[in-house]
């Protein structure tokens, strides 16, 4: 999904050239798995507006590394301050403190290539004729192309390559009618999975896809309103989770009131069709996700996963971090014993000097390290959430084998990740991932292991909950069942990488 | 021409509480007069493009100091880079490695208040319909709160507080005619004072207002075209300057050719209305303009400032650095010796820590010291090239009288200046001005000399060169004689502080 | 035992004033329970001594976060660099190329409080008559004052306040007689815990004290030989364990040789009386110390726990990332199910901006936060490895509660700490430890439990292995039974702060 | 004078291997000549002890920008702080504001070469047993490498490489007798040059070497003392200048009094024989040594060196900074009319980015450009205060000629410079002045001039003052007169590189 597109703000990043590929796959920004672009905050009607959203981005910061930003508004200007980095590192008190008033939307941002340019970072400021629009998107537009095309014919210029800007023009065309109006217009043109907030001077506005592909939460603390893409960013602020916004759902926070419209007809009946990677992998494990905690989801997948494929062996262990919910789950089920087999070193910076050739192997066990005499002459279950292009499950693997373990059975906790995502998750080049052309069969003999099983889709959605069917979740990466059209030539619509 | 707009993206800087007034005065990067607000350089069709605007940056580094960018392409793509800083931070080598291809155009910025946001550094990069656009601007619209407002209506919306959005908005709107007709449309809409670059894929065109207000310059490198605010800049690169860019005029360079046509109609029949201060502040002392050498001018005022304010003294002495010339000037004149009576300290910082109340004065002194073994007994003629608040004058007579110096004459080489700019100088609040709404003996009694005089009008002008009349420049700042009408309100346009 | 004592080169550290304590308490850097002040990496005869030295010291990191060093040599020269920070922010790939040679020493060090300066980071580089000796060192001497002063009397001056300068002196003092029987008549002057390396231009000296308290390992990789605090090292440079120096040993790497002697008598006829603390809290659980694993050892702690304090609940939790093992360890023992209760959020950075006076409260939220579905109605034991001044503790089980736990029992996996250390950990105002002075029941009152118990020193060295008695360690922060007698005012002693 | 020592601390800087070797010579910490190594400053009984130390440090950042560093006492302990970098870099308000008490000294160092190591920074803070000791040093000592041998084989360690260390050292020797006595002491052993300023918890003493080599003045603030290596620091924190201290003399500051011992016999009887390149290049202009301004001393070595080089010629220039003092002198000496022929570009950073092979010539276009409207047609002469390898004359000259001046005659306000310094001034290699082998024939050739006149050691003499004579200046770099006989190869001394 790489940019393919015209005249892009492009400019490479300043790569360690001795960044060994195996670290990359290691870098402390590093998610082994597909990558979530963003996470949202907004509160409304707080004497500590910025600092709140501040903790609040330090809540989310799991779902992007790249850029923070906050803008705020004291009801006559909006202050703004974004720059790429951690959120540790973008703001600092003085900065905090001249984002002045009580209101403000924050973003974190994810991004895996040369378009880490700081013109990209969120939340985007647009000025038109009706005021200012601070605006703060997780998602993807599948059709971002096409109408920023329409809108370039129109004589539209963009300055950034997110289609957050697409959506800003397509406000801005509207705008006369009323900002919620334009918005409602904007949501009729626009397709794709988007968790959106906005602010002006006077309303802090929250607005979900109709499929409620992406998560967005509200919650309340004291006479404050809260948005968030996860309820982790609650609890961090001290906050209560109110409830998921709808599928389509417009929430219009303004001067004492919390109004909800549907913006959009919702096109998910029943539940929100959550992408299930949030599930798997993206969201913490201490957010509830409509209201089955995200722990306990993977958990269960563990648990069934044991079910599913079992195997006689010693020891169970997980990949830290994300996969030890699961592992336990496994370990639980099979009556196996959990153990900590792998051990993270939790200081490995941005990046790292490789000293020779065999840069790539150090790289893994820089940041892990095998414990001999937890493994040593075991039969082991490497449990782990999911296999992306391979390399790092064939690392693992050996790493195991060299701390003596006998067997290793790999047992991954979501199914074969075979399709590429269109709603804002950057899944690389998916001729790459490892589950594309492959036999189960080549793939364990790839990695290495003794056995390989996936979860399967209908297990896995068995585990997140019951009252939930395979048709209750976007599950398009493993069975390329998008839930609408994918428009020709999407994959390569994204003048930037498709995200934002 | 403080932005009092709407919704402004506005950032207080996080300033040093202690940075003492007089030192604020002093700063670094301060200077001393009004502030000019840009420089501009660019070149096509050179291997080394993005390394020869980066040292013509430096070289116009007195022009802006307060961001600086640098915009390249190969022809196939643009590659960006801006940052807030000197030329000698923002780019490192890695980065003007990234910056690929044999064209490219750099922009220095300067800005004194909260605006100093890096989404206002420039070139601005815009992508339309029918590709990519570049623009690096020097000057000021006068109707671009007029222009933005009729785009906001037509739905436009706008990411920056810069007027360069508005001309890039103005050409997107044409743009289906061909670049070089949109740009003569959106010319034909603005009114102002600016020089323009204009980078795409594979053109580079150079624009001046019709009363050539800001300069700009043609130069040629080998087989490569050059475009600069300042000749100095060609010198730096080993350019040779070719002519300037007449008033109106459009420069294309594309593939071998350079074409020019008149884009606009002049308004300034017999030469550019170039901008007096140019002369005798802005430009660096080795660059000429209109075949006048800068510093050779500025000794001329000095001389003619000698004829008109003569005083019987002993010694004459220049305010470091931007005032040695003139100083020279009425010494050679007068008869009176030259000397260095004032001694300025290279290495201030960007911050300075005052250790008290005596902060003011101590700010000066660790700036400025003064030559008591050449003031000593004596009468003094100080020379500066300019007023502006009044407050350094004040500081500097009481500096030499500290010194010894038994009287101290006060010789200004340029007029009272009393209003305020609305072609791209930063000239605060025109209130604050010492000249406004005083006498020249109460400002004498102000800045405490024995005597003060400035250049006259006719004489500055006589000293820029043999005919040129008065007509010839832009001297607003000193007489209110703007080349066209200033709307209504336009003190209050920018929506930022009406410069770019 | 901070420094009372005279002249001490002290800046005040430039905290953030904001930090509020409850998050200083969960700084990044910051180690729950009392800190070990440093990690020593030292590697012979490999052409990538100092890329390898880095490598070892990023596997050492949990051991020091303040700074980091590493001397190198090729024979010839000593090349060194040393700064404030994390390995992975003091060193970058110029670094390390510029540390030449096929030898080098690295060091990384703690420290809590003003005497983080950099003129105290090791490796030091000391040079006498016979040469170069860097010199690193983790532990502290008991009588380093009474040295100094000798050394002072007899004309000696020191730069640093780090007691590695008083080996130094003490080693030149017999320089003549060659640097091994120079540190031998160091070592017979010295009193206290060390691990030491030495490197010349042409050797490599490890050393450890003769209780054998501080750790230290000796490894070979393909024809280098390494030396470390810690085994983890040994795998993160792909090294093999050879085995612990012993007590008072003197290895000598030099040439092709290893030769070993006893440099001082050991003090520890069966087995080096390891700091217990190192299996408590202090290594990585990777890390084999005397042949035992580290995560097992904590683990059989947590089931010995269990065994002496029992409790009817319905979940066991431990505190990340620390008390992980011990907890899995309690849960298996009691049939308790183990469950992930509290997340901790990976990307707290080294500040952080307090919103308000809630500070405290939001700084443990930030960092933990408690899973509310796991918890919700239950009955927890919550395990933690160590309690310092109880603080967080109380914050701890606050936390339980409002996610809705119904009771909380903490299980403490070691006895209550109670006596200063005077082998090189930073216990800081033994008065603020929450055991001086309460009893069980007054500490369990103060941290609001339902019910607390400590692991009893039996327990936990019989958790440690078989064939070890209380005797076979130190004990002392659980005892006060020191190795060896302190000498009056030891606790006044450090000039610094006691360590190095 | 390069350290061929043993054991160097040596760690080459990353240097940016694009920076040509033009521009290393026009870097902005580098100054044309030989450099000085240090300025030093200190202040005794001020609330604001630190502040003014920094802002005297600031007034002497011309005497060295590598590393700056304060060290203040409160009565009962020192404070300290010292980094690489310019003052403005080193220190900010929190670093001051920790820099608690009444007393302070600061240092300003220089170095060239790979030394640059903040080991070396001073001041140096030693502890001994008297108590701490602050010593801060502009100078070099020629019999330091004899020292240091001896010290070491009475058993004495080295932590740095500068020969202040060696000072320390032997002051501990004598503690006993007392400070004073100690200082007395060492001074009895050291031989060469030096400005040192000693602080302890209630004393500040200023000496001075016996030959008066390095500068060192006493002054008053109201009731503090001062003690600065040149006037132009009075100035800037506001003190008056009492009077410079004598060769050999101790002053020492402590409670209300200021005393005065003649610590060594005076060297220089009538008065001190002052380093004459102190007036030629290292001082600053308004800074007055011995009475005479030396502004003033080199206009006049100007009027001299015009008065023994006459040339027909249209116009006399000067190079920026330094030599526009004795280019003035020249001019009105000559009556032919000064001009400001090289513009200067103030905003040159620490490194530069050379685009391609020509990086040496744009090096010196980039900080220098010549006035072609000044220089067109013109005889020139071109005068420059000394010339040390010719690298930059010929580049220069090149500039001129290129600008169009018909002739260019250099004319050197300093004798031809040709021996080492061994008093603390970095020469470089002797080996490579242009002066060294050459005939005045084969130097203008080198160069490129027309003609080429230094000005003659008499003349110079002459131009400082009536009353001197040559015996009154240390002139060994022009004449290899050393003030007392130089070792045995002390330039191979300096295990840095000789100077502190």
């Amino acid at each position: 999904m790489d940019g393919a597109g015209r005249g892009r703000n492009r400019v490479e990043p300043a790569q360690d050239p001795t960044l060994p590929l195996a670290l990359a796959h290691f870098a402390p920004s590093y998610r082994k798995g597909p990558v979530d672009e963003c996470g949202v905050f907004g509160i409304y009607n707080n004497t500590s507006a910025a600092h709140l959203t501040y903790l609040g981005l330090y809540a989310l910061q799991h779902r992007g590394q790249e850029s923070a930003g906050i803008i705020a508004t004291d009801g006559q200007e909006m202050y703004s301050h974004r720059n790429m980095g951690l959120v540790s590192e973008v703001f600092d008190e003085a900065v905090i403190g001249d984002l002045k008033g009580r209101s403000a939307i924050g973003h974190v941002r994810y991004s895996t290539t040369g378009s880490s340019v700081l013109g990209n970072a969120q939340p985007l400021l647009v000025q038109s004729r009706r005021g200012s629009l601070a605006i703060a998107h997780n998602g993807n537009l599948v059709n971002a192309h096409e109408l920023r095309e329409r809108l370039e014919q129109e004589g539209a210029i963009f300055t950034t390559t997110v289609d957050t800007e697409v959506m800003a023009h397509l406000i801005a065309r509207h705008r006369k009618a009323g900002l919620e109006e334009a918005i409602v217009h904007m949501l009729g043109e626009v397709r794709g999975a988007y968790a959106l907030l906005f602010l002006t001077e006077d309303k802090l506005i929250g607005v979900r896809d109709p499929h409620g592909i992406r998560p967005l939460s509200l919650g309340k603390l004291n006479g404050s309103w809260v948005l968030a893409s996860e309820s982790c960013a609650f609890d961090t602020v001290g906050a209560d989770y109110v409830r998921d916004v709808a599928p389509g759902e417009m929430v219009v926070i303004s001067g004492d009131t919390v109004r909800s419209t549907q913006a959009v007809p919702s096109q998910a009946p029943q539940q929100p069709r959550l992408c299930v990677f949030e599930y798997i992998y993206f969201s913490r494990p201490d957010t509830d996700l409509q209201g089955r905690n995200v722990h306990a989801s993977r958990k269960e997948m563990g648990r069934q996963l044991a079910r599913e494929a079992p195997v006689a062996a010693d020891v169970v262990i997980g990949v830290p971090d994300s996969s030890i919910s699961a592992a336990t789950g496994y370990a639980e089920e099979s009556g196996i014993p959990y153990e900590m087999g792998l051990i993270k070193n939790r200081y490995i910076g941005r990046t790292f000097i490789s000293p020779d050739q065999e840069g790539r192997r150090r790289g893994v066990r820089l940041k892990l390290n095998a414990l001999k005499k937890v493994l040593e002459g075991k039969r082991v279950v490497l449990v782990d959430d999911s296999v992306v292009r391979g390399t790092t499950s064939r690392h693992l693997v050996n790493l195991l084998r060299e701390a003596g373990a006998r067997e290793v059975h790999m047992r991954i906790s979501s199914p074969p990740y075979r399709f590429g995502c269109h709603y804002g998750i950057d899944t690389g080049d998916t001729a790459q991932l490892v589950a594309v052309g492959r036999s189960m069969e080549q793939i364990r003999d790839l990695v290495g292991a003794d056995s390989l099983y996936y979860l399967s889709l209908e297990g896995m959605v068995k585990a997140i909950g019951t009252g939930v069917a395979t048709g209750d979740f976007c599950h398009a990466c493993f069975t390329g069942d998008y839930p609408e059209p994918i428009p020709e030539g999407a994959g390569k619509f994204a003048f930037e990488k498709g995200g934002s």
